[in-house]
């Protein structure tokens, strides 16, 4: 028994803004001093990590005059150089500051619309210049208290628009940058625009420019609608739309967590690093992106507490890792995986050259079969995850 | 003030299993006997209902032989007949009979997949007979317990397969029918596949049929992710994919409880009954199907009050229509719609032949932009609310 | 039809950081200017309002010197004879600054939890002296994120210990005061100690000065947990425990959304209403304090949409208390109360004088009842919901 | 590493209707046959576990002819002298016979109340000439779908005096039996009265015969509401209430799942075993009763399945009971533990003898004290639970 140390081969990154939270919440002031990004970027690396992510205003304070802009910009390149830190995504802050208070592509009032579009824009650049590939658009106030106060479908006209003006000028610039959509249910909003996972995968199937807009699915997001994280992922997986992930964790369904992955709903989390890191048992597209991390030290803990936690993410996702691998590699568990069906499911229904007409024609299939006696048997998914769950505790 | 009465001309449909629902639950026996399908067609003409639905086993239990099936056809279309109550939809049970205990389209076991798609195709048959224009599908046993029994990329292989094949039947066979999936999360499996009206629409733009699907989504089945149910339909209208609808009720985030439309989230039901009648502020697709019940009596009630919850559903839509209407053609909501950009939210954001490249080059969306004078308006949504509340209330 | 003005005679109070919230949020910073508390007692007044409440650091910022502390409260006190606004309650802030960040009576920091106490028995000294009668504690920050952070019984001693040392104190003051907890299942705290009225009843039975400690329930805590409001409240009231109450609306199992009243829940803000107004259908202890709201106007409204919210949450509370006066006067409600049994539940199960040994040797109750026969019946309660509908939404 | 084996020490007791679920649930109709309850106590000896319990339908169906009852109790109890299996519990089916369709202590008729109080003594009767020492009670239909159709007062009223008349039999006879109130949210009712521990523990505060009502909270009905379990059982404890237990796992807020024990929330399965095996950190009441399993098989498995899931439940809370005992023990959290406060806690806020006049004297607790320096600390929660984690992970 041993604790896994992280490497930069783990390609692991964090969003500068979890780290450096300063803890103010809804019903409380700031705890923490926030921290210089420079200094983020070299203690990132110190403990292992491989990325960096982040907001322009988490970077560049909102206002901030272009010259000083640029100083900041420099000194961040400087201190990704000399660390080896990649900058592989970049994200947009449409949320904080009170003009969007009504959202940004979806405002009612088209002024913020615009003013949300350039700043979008302009942090495009921002993150092709630093060589991100990914670009996170997560849309907090695209949404509503009030059924009353959102034309929905120009809502959504608006937002298609926006994403699909966005992907236009990354393509037009011959940017190597996808675009990936982050779901959330609510909070800001009472409602949120693109609540889930299998919402934003019906919105891109609309846009013109859908073929670089893929996902960013969070594990807390998709669990605050009680939706399963894992499942979730496949989907976007089976879509050929999984570009990136936000890992953390949210104990059930309640305000937004963002707890150190791992540290909420466990066995989600050992079944999400399994697809993540081995895939789907009869094989299939596979995630190859980074593992990132968004999530918020808790609001008691100090500087070193938050390091703490930076490391606990990367420690919880490589002990759930070697756990994953030992079970599907255990041979008891390839004998259920037949026995019960699991790989048998990648059989289509109709034989090969079957048409319909021969499928109905078949008796063997409906008339001449009893169901009784074909609901005769048990699946033992128990014992399955029974399994699982000792690899998971460290006792296989 | 006065209570509305329904007439066919409302377009009001039941499906069969809810006023005939035994009400046993998962905790105890049938409170209620079940009645002759034949009855209920003529108590539901006696009630001023349109239309009817059921799933094949509601109507042919289980097993029937052939010719006494023929014969339950023959009376029900008789009864039909007589009452012009029309069946407008069509659905199939592969969740009640142990076989399908581990789904029918995406059971582990293909013997059951083939048994299940047999059983689906029969009925499209029937509904094609009895001149139904949906054929709902919601595959309530496609899902797990378990992360680790299901192979998630295959089972939607199969769901796609599945779908597919029976779209392929349809046309084939020229049949004037639509396929609706009926999303929901879970009960009765932990986590069911397509859980919500999002994930159903990123599923179906990935099949080779997916023109003739499109989407049944229940008030219920949303509001057990505590998604808001009004804007989950409004996003497949936008996609042009709202085929049909389910109405009842669900107070929160809990077990599936189908209380008659209105009794469990009225305001959000006020806002489904203005977008179904009234449409978007701004115009757009609008629904123009049945008006289908699929809710559950409370098993504390006799069978006087299964009719006076059937009746319940009815009067509480065309009160909330009243309503609605009202609201909507009032001149202060007019200006109000106007004054806080509920109309404005058509306009593009960008404006008619402008490029990427002007709008970036327009000092006046950003670099002369003061976001803080931007920010300093206000919205009036709670002062639309309020009086759309007031409306709700039967006070303007 | 027409809309109700609020007059002094409805006992309307509002919470000082209601209308005065700067609308800063998790994700963004303040849309609003604070208003100064002078200003707001007068707008109050001018408005209907009859009373106000608030935190110490509502009125008096935190670290405010005590000579300029003296003259806040005297400019309060002026203003509130000028007006003839009560202050009828007054609460503590424990959990905004960061020295609370673990919490005040239950912090693993002794010196935190003496600081705390010590800044709420300085709290209570000022609510008595401006009359208050209602000393509000919500504990928002005493909790966990995780259970390994805390000793929850030690939790509950030291919770215990603080309460009862504030009720010993008012005791020895001869204050005329009763304490009353706010419950709340979560946020800020990922669980938070006394999640509902419940919990919080179950603690003051163990209480040494239980006798002056009861609760004010807050609509958008309970159903944060899915918990129906009017029966929580209705047990507070059976134990003799209603002390005080908290008004606004949630829309299902999320953030603490503090929406106007009748916002969110409508059909169970009609029935906490009918309770609050008529009582129990069977008489029993009633509620006779303010009717108090604590909500937070949407961070999309300027000052003009505070206050319109502010008579929002007024006409909402009296549209809704003529309705349920209806309801309970109608005709044919009486009679289907009594025969549903709503009214013959007052009855007492044993006859009066009935010991438990003859009730066991009669054998009408039991060998010789039919069981199927007696569930024969049927409740009609879907009837009487239908038409407390009508009456609430104004049909009748 | 190793797979630990359960033995009758463990004092592991399972609910006759657990393995014996036939798996017919809301949608769909049984899957396994009936066992015979003396298999099954035969099986359970034979796989390690300790005790058993039951509600009277479970041993003997609704009806028996007094002969046929006294033959199965006969031959009940010969099984379990065969075995050394101990009938730890009893409890009452007050729910499943239509009769009880609106409650039985708290139904509408009155006849009803009293067959439903007859059924219950009988049945104390049983419990106790088994040797029984709880006496479970669950409410389960107690409750209403709508607030109109029920005074809550009159129904709390109802309840104590039928909790009561049970108290005050099981006294008068002499009996060595405890009552446990087993509290639910909702499901098969919409709202159920005495929906959380919390409600429970007040509700048993104002009984007469209180002093022998304690709790039987389940693992999932307290994660139905979102709530924290190992804090629910932590209150109840706290207040000498902790009478019995129901162990099982839910997924989140959604119907009532019973999932074998530790297969749902596992780190909340963790800090719940570590609390009755370890006790609290700071000493106080244990809990001594059985570990007794109240969960369903899937309805996907066989009976093989089923034992291989009673199984389950025993394995998943040995492997936790060695987890939780390593990390109590380990050096490091010890040291943590007491730099955390979390030790420091146990210490009373006052000092002993400190009045609360010199307490308000002391300006070192307040007047003196600067908070934003007493503010600057971290907590170190995030490692503590970190190095939890690798506890239950088996990686230290």
């Amino acid at each position: 028994m041993s604790i896994p140390t992280p490497t930069p081969n783990d390609h692991f990154s964090f969003g500068m803004w979890t780290v450096n939270w300063p803890a103010q919440d809804q019903f409380g002031s700031a705890t923490r001093a926030m921290m210089d990004p420079v200094y983020i970027v070299h203690k990132l690396a110190e403990i292992g990590a491989w990325g960096i992510t982040f907001h322009d205003d988490d970077l560049i304070p909102f206002g901030t005059a272009p010259a000083e802009r640029q100083a900041i910009i420099d000194s961040f390149k400087k201190a990704l150089d000399e660390t080896g830190i990649v900058c592989e995504m970049v994200t947009t802050n449409t949320f904080s500051h009170p003009i969007f208070k009504d959202g940004a592509f979806t405002s009612n009032d088209r002024q913020v619309r615009r003013f949300g579009l350039r700043k979008v824009l302009r942090n495009v650049d921002l993150a092709a210049d630093l060589g991100a590939t990914t670009f996170v658009m997560w849309g907090g106030r695209e949404g509503a208290e009030y059924d009353t106060s959102k034309d929905y479908k120009s809502a959504l006209d608006r937002y298609a628009e926006g994403i699909d003006t966005v992907a236009a000028y990354i393509k037009s610039q011959g940017y190597n940058l996808k675009i990936a959509l982050e779901p959330k249910p609510n909070e800001p909003r009472g409602d949120i625009l693109l609540p889930t996972v299998g919402h934003a995968l019906g919105f891109i199937a609309c846009l013109d420019n859908g073929d670089i807009v893929g996902l960013n699915p969070e594990v807390g997001h998709e669990q605050m609608a009680c939706l399963n994280y894992t499942a979730g992922i496949a989907q976007a997986l089976w879509c050929g739309k999984l570009f990136h992930i936000d890992l953390n964790s949210q104990k059930g369904v309640k305000y937004d967590q963002d707890l150190a992955f791992g540290h909420g709903d466990l066995i989600n989390a050992f079944s999400t690093v399994d697809l993540l890191e081995n895939g789907f048992p009869n094989g299939g597209p596979t995630y190859e992106g980074p593992r990132h991390f968004d999530y918020k030290p808790s609001r008691t803990e100090s500087e070193e507490g938050v390091w703490e936690s930076a490391r606990a993410n990367m420690t919880m996702y490589l002990l759930l890792k070697e756990r994953a691998k030992a079970f599907r590699e255990d041979s008891e568990i390839k004998d259920l995986m037949k026995s019960s069906g699991v790989t048998a499911l990648a059989e289509p229904t109709l034989a090969a050259g079957e048409t319909i007409e021969s499928f109905m024609a078949d008796p063997s299939t409906f008339e001449d079969l009893d169901p009784d006696q074909v609901a005769d048997r048990g699946y033992d998914y128990i014992r399955i995850n029974q399994i699982a769950m000792e690899y998971l505790l460290g006792a296989r």
